[in-house]
């Protein structure tokens, strides 16, 4: 059995992987892909396996993405062969919302002003500090993450309105609506939230219509995928000031061109994909793959976490 | 009845005011103290009444003080005429917890490097971002501040130890210690916060001892009153790396002088005293006022709020 990572877990980390299967022969090989031919499981990031890599990996049953966008595989090379497909869907949620929220909370209690008043040595009180609590959000994807983000929200007061292709009831939100009837909410909410991820359903979801529809002074963020809405339409709402503030963590484009507007734009964060960074995470996503790879070895119980690689997510 | 506002509430403010209480006749007067002289109730920022401003005062039986701190007030003048002094104590409780989520989430998600980064358009993944989930704060002054601020953190999955005078229970503590047995408790905090009034007993409260206690990666925040430490103890602390990093909403003197180093730290925040500010202040502060006044104005009952101003809180 052998077992090939496309990154480097720390030194501890492949001890613990070592120790717990002693039966299994470990590669730890980062942008080095002589060993696919061998691999019987692959652990990847998602976002370094080609359909070359996929014919090449011969003997893979089972490619286990460390991630939870698997939008960059090769689809119809892993489809064919049947190959499973797992992620970590979960291990997102405590960085990614407190993300959403660091990013929130900053902009209400003014810190990017505060920050940039220090630089200049300014005591300057006159800053307008407004608050989450009463205010309403928006949650696009409310999944295992979104909820999350929609429980730390109702504890500062906020309410919530979950956004999903059903509208059927989520976790943590006071109320519902399906993408089709977005619309109509959109006018109550002071944020909207997206952590979709990239399906052919979600691509280009948002249209101007809808930036149309926000308040002026709604606060955009997008920390799901970049293809939710185009790059002319978001610029064009923020321009013309249809809504006062975009946060961005994912991009049509990444990384963001250096010539990209929103790099200077007063009313864009530009955070460069890193909200579900953690010091803990490859410790959590191995805690996924122990046990899953423990039953797979005692009788190839297919793994939790399954990934449905024509859905997408 | 006369009543004196010694600050400028918004219009629709002081006609909410007016048409409540017809038969009152208010003065809404900024630095200027023609009318004290007639004024049976003063509202009061708190920071603009000398001892000789209350002996002008001769009729004022009541000075309601829109804010919590009541340390510039002229304590001995007004307790020897028995004046009877209420603040809004509670009003302050969601802008400033929010404040602190705000600042530590930031730093925890690393905000401060985000922000800088886009200014040099630079897409800088290697970012280090960390969680409040699974750590542990210590909130000196679990009133009613310092409770909202546990019960958000509890939500955030830390763990939250009050320090009080006496150690007994507070709201939203895991844990409660005595402001004698905090040494014992130091060690454990990854966040140190007080928002502790300053009064006698809190002044000077910590020394470097405690802060050779704390853990090097600990974060201190002072969001009560900057007597709390002295200038010099504080930055031996942050020189000397005893301690990560200080956010500092309230200083030993403010405004916080120019040529101060605390502007020019990487790991001190400046803010300008401001983690009360919210739109909805004035407005609270109205909703506490206006109750007290009907009952005052019906049978002279003493105002809910009522202050202390031997003990000073």
């Amino acid at each position: 059995m052998e077992i090939l990572f496309t990154f480097i877990p720390k030194e501890d980390q492949q001890q613990r992987l070592e120790a717990e299967f002693p039966q299994v022969d470990f590669h730890f090989l980062y942008k080095d892909k002589t060993r696919l031919a061998s691999a019987d499981i692959i652990v990847t990031y998602g976002e370094d396996l080609t359909a070359e890599d996929i014919a090449a990996a011969e003997k893979v049953q089972w490619i286990m993405v460390a991630s939870a966008g698997i939008e960059k595989l090769p689809h119809q090379a892993i489809a064919e062969r049947e190959i499973t497909v797992s992620n970590v869907k979960g291990i997102h949620k405590i960085p990614m919302a407190e993300s959403v929220l660091a990013h929130l909370l900053s902009l209400k209690r003014s810190l990017p002003a505060i920050y940039e008043n220090q630089r200049s040595r300014d005591w300057n009180r006159k800053i307008r500090s407004s608050e989450l609590h009463g205010s309403t959000a928006i949650i696009l994807g409310p999944g295992a993450i979104g909820s999350e983000i929609g429980r730390l929200l109702q504890a500062f007061g906020v309410r919530t309105i979950g956004c999903n292709r059903s509208g059927k009831q989520a976790l943590h939100m006071d109320e519902m609506v399906s993408f089709e009837h977005i619309l109509e909410k959109l006018p109550q909410a002071d944020y909207v939230l997206s952590i979709l991820p990239s399906t052919h359903e979600t691509k280009q979801l948002l249209t101007s219509t809808h930036f149309k529809a926000m308040k002026n002074t709604a606060i955009f963020m997008n920390f799901g995928r970049g293809d939710l809405v185009s790059d002319a339409v978001l610029l064009e709402a923020l321009q013309s000031e249809e809504i006062a503030y975009a946060v961005l963590d994912v991009f049509e484009l990444e990384p963001l061109p250096t010539e990209h507007p929103y790099w200077t734009m007063d009313n864009v964060v530009v955070s460069p994909h890193v909200s579900s960074h953690s010091g803990k995470y490859v410790e959590r996503a191995l805690d996924i793959f122990i046990p899953n790879l423990k039953k797979w070895l005692a009788d190839q119980t297919i793994p939790a976490n399954l990934v449905n690689m024509e859905k997408g997510y």
